[in-house]
């Protein structure tokens, strides 16, 4: 065993034997009595680089990194098929969630059709003790304090990390190449305390929700704040957890919930992936690339959801006439509606039936415009559990 | 591909090509074409003898067949080892739910300590039916009417069907042999619409949640009807869903949930089964008898677990006092009380703190002879969010 490391004097809270750890890639290219690597170090480079080396020496790889496999996953799988050889990465989605081993192994006959996640352990926390009554820097500064959240959590807060997996889900689930760059995410930075005071009156939470999902033939992967149901599974996914689910033919749904982060989680994730490696060497099964089609991306107005809409508006006869004519008028029609006074007027809620996000966005347009609406509006997608299997989602 | 069938001439929804149906076992033993066979007629004979007869031959087996492996799995893994075949049985378990390859293959370096299941879609279906209202038979009918629950449903309703699931479950995650006789089940017959009243009062729900607890090395499996918290995961399962909570020591918890039965999802985990089978054929990895320890079983009254004791009293001053005094006699304390009048007296909820059952056991055999105590009461186990991870269950 060799440990591939920047620092050999770094303190380590283990003592590795002597001759484990070494800062040259070369000797673990070169030994023959290597026969499989955990990739764990983090980062574009130079993990890509040695990752390709070791692959072309015919070692079977197991990552951790989601960022590496979601932007440049094709030319690492190339290269692992091309040697013939296994490039595993269970833990660069989830940690020690086996998302990535059902969806390949469990569901090999399955064909998943949408996949809903709440990927980030930080943001989900953050959202939580917001819906507590936290400020958005309180959750923050809490989450850093327990070391869910990095110094620098931009990645965590725009959603590019939880982006990221996403891609990787999708690749997985659909059989079709989705790098970080075809994935449209908005982050958590917008969520305010309105939209959790919202979605209370309406019996949902606010939650950051990754949305991969397949409409004829054509795929769409994002990720935003929701407002979801209380009754649907993702409601209930708290604090630092991870949940995913997977709608198919043959499975309906099917929820994977956990921690989503850790260190020894990743570990046992890494672990259970080279066991696997060994587990299924000599039979030409090779998991590499899922990909095995290219599916064109969906419009992404063309997206049906539900949405929530909130509104702040004067208080004077005919405003709801004048926004549900608007509405109507692109073929939205209005689920549930709660007005409430505010100082000197009104908010509205308006929960909206599954509808186009083109369709919601040109009514929108048109709102914003009218006299009587005062701020920006805010439009979230609803994530219901009435008939979620039939549900769209933007 | 052949199948085996008792009846030639049966309706059938589909036309199978000519030759693959036959009434004769050893067609399948004999033909050297097959590579794999997949068990789902059910029931303990024939088909014991068929799967011995199949995996003496050198045949690997799938199997959907619960009660099989629940009851006779040492004779059945015996015979695969003997002839060096895999016995797999992911559809055996809450059917396209992957429990059985998540804790082989994907928590293969984790120690799971419990497991809790709702694992009977039929009593989850006929308690979430209950709580919006219906009774006990309305809520049957309706499982029948729609296909979840046998013409009998005998073995739904009493736990023997969630002990079986529980009994494999166990083996799987501890390593050691339990049988169905190994589990200590009680059904659905005596929850009635004041527990459901109770649980609503208490923030909770009631459902039949399966246990396997390994303490100090010694393993203990039970089904219960339970009151559990309704921020737990567990809560949410509705209908005839099933979901299966992992508690491991790299894992912390993960949660599966899913439909846990259906034509369409069981036939996805056997081909599923099938495909693995044919992905590891090579490499010496036998995925049969998961035992490799024989570990004893707790006594029954030192599980430890929060409890719901519910007693009916007369309304007369010093009650409440007789009640806690029992209590405490035992080392038993009250988390929680609801004292609510009823016709002439008064009923007491109450939560106990995490207690051994014996002690609560031993305080309850002396509150019941109070004078003061009118109907026969009723403990039931909580399953609570509050710290789950360290929380004890029975």
């Amino acid at each position: 065993m060799r440990a591939l490391v920047r620092d050999l004097e770094k303190e380590r809270d283990f003592r590795p034997e002597p001759g484990v750890l070494t800062t040259d890639a070369a000797a673990l290219v070169n030994d023959p009595a290597i026969a499989v690597v955990a990739e764990v170090m983090g980062g574009i480079e130079p993990a890509g680089r040695y990752m390709l080396e070791l692959l072309a020496a015919g070692k079977p790889v197991v990552t951790a990194n989601k960022q590496l496999v979601a932007q440049r996953g094709a030319e690492l799988f190339a290269a692992a098929s091309a040697a013939g050889v296994q490039l595993r990465f269970e833990a660069s989605v989830c940690a020690a969630i086996p998302v990535i081993k059902v969806l390949r192994e469990a569901l090999v006959v399955t064909t998943v059709h949408r996949i809903l996640g709440i990927v980030s352990g930080t943001t989900n926390f953050i959202l939580t003790e917001m819906e507590r009554g936290a400020t958005f820097d309180e959750a923050l500064a809490d989450a850093q304090r327990r070391g869910f959240a990095e110094a620098d959590p931009t990645d965590d807060v725009s959603g590019a990390d939880a982006a990221a997996k996403m891609a990787i889900l999708a690749t997985v689930a659909f059989g079709s190449r989705v790098t970080l760059a075809d994935v449209d995410f908005v982050g958590i930075q917008g969520v305010t305390p309105l939209h959790l005071a919202a979605a209370r009156e309406l019996e949902m939470v606010v939650r950051l929700v990754g949305a991969a999902t397949l409409v004829d033939g054509k795929l769409d992967v994002r990720v935003r704040p929701a407002l979801v149901d209380r009754h649907h599974p993702l409601a209930g996914v708290e604090g630092a957890f991870n949940a995913v689910m997977l709608q198919g033919d043959a499975i309906r749904e099917i929820t994977l919930e956990g921690p989503g982060a850790g260190g020894i989680e990743t570990a046992s994730a890494v672990v259970a992936d080279m066991v696997s490696v060994i587990g299924t060497t000599a039979t030409g099964f090779l998991q590499n690339d899922p990909c095995w089609r290219t599916l064109d991306r969906l419009p992404p107005g063309e997206l049906r959801s539900p949405f929530y809409l909130h509104l702040e508006v004067d208080d004077r006869p005919g405003v709801l006439a004048d926004v549900a004519r608007r509405l109507a008028a692109y073929g939205v029609s209005v689920a549930r509606l709660i007005q409430a006074p505010i100082e000197g007027g009104a908010a509205l809620h308006i929960v909206l039936h599954e509808s186009p996000q083109h369709a919601v966005s040109g009514a929108l347009a048109e709102i914003v415009r009218l006299r009587e609406v005062r701020a920006e509006p805010s439009v979230l997608p609803v994530v219901s559990d009435r008939g979620v299997a039939e549900l769209g989602w933007a």
